[in-house]
């Protein structure tokens, strides 16, 4: 039986917030949106390019079995955003309100550094001269 | 500035157990693997099919900056693996150890059901005739 990555899903506070957040900061294509009646939830599915990695936001009513509170974890370690120039990157993202948490770290060849999302996840901005 | 999603990281208590779960369970290739001396910690990399999305595995010694009690939370809803026949998938993983956790859910037509990777991370394997 074959077993295919098909995409990841993070899960948002607030399904416009993040949308906005990964779609006019981080310059990602909402391709898909919709309602998931089976549990009570919505979900947003969003890519950097056709073809390229999903990255599906789970939102859910309270009383969704998947709802309840939003309790900071350890699985998620980070999602990974490629840039061309990192200073430049960090300075945009510090200007729209998500400054450096940590970094950067990696010397001067391929650096990188974390900024956080809307809902506290850690996002690895790292240098990659191919973006 | 163009930012390119470029994988997702899940934080894991072992690495071993971890790389052997996704790679002989879940038949994803591993195709880096090392130290991070910055963070105190190892990763493993590991893709479905060449030019797939990433899942990067990422172990921490517990003095890192990132180390500590690995705590459940709500950041990372799931992880989606698309499969040919959802009933013949979840057999082999239940074989495995790994026993369907809620579902099948959504019908005849594209159905879907949850089991738990070996840190209790979420894995929605989903029927998809492509694969």
């Amino acid at each position: 039986m074959k077993f295919e990555l098909g995409y990841t899903g993070v899960r948002v506070r607030n399904l416009d917030t993040s949308i906005a957040f990964y779609r006019d900061h981080l310059g990602m294509e909402l391709f898909s949106r919709g309602e998931i009646s089976e549990n009570r939830g919505a979900v947003a599915a969003l890519r950097s390019a056709e073809g390229g990695p999903i990255l599906e936001l789970n939102w859910y009513e309270e009383d969704s079995p998947f709802g309840g509170p939003y309790k900071e974890g350890s699985e998620l370690d980070h999602l990974a955003f490629g840039v061309r120039d990192l200073g430049v990157a960090l300075e945009g993202l510090k200007a729209k309100g998500h400054p450096v948490v940590q970094g950067p770290i990696g010397g001067k060849s391929a650096p990188w550094a974390y900024v956080k999302d809307p809902d506290g996840i850690w996002l690895e901005i790292y240098e990659a001269p191919a973006v």
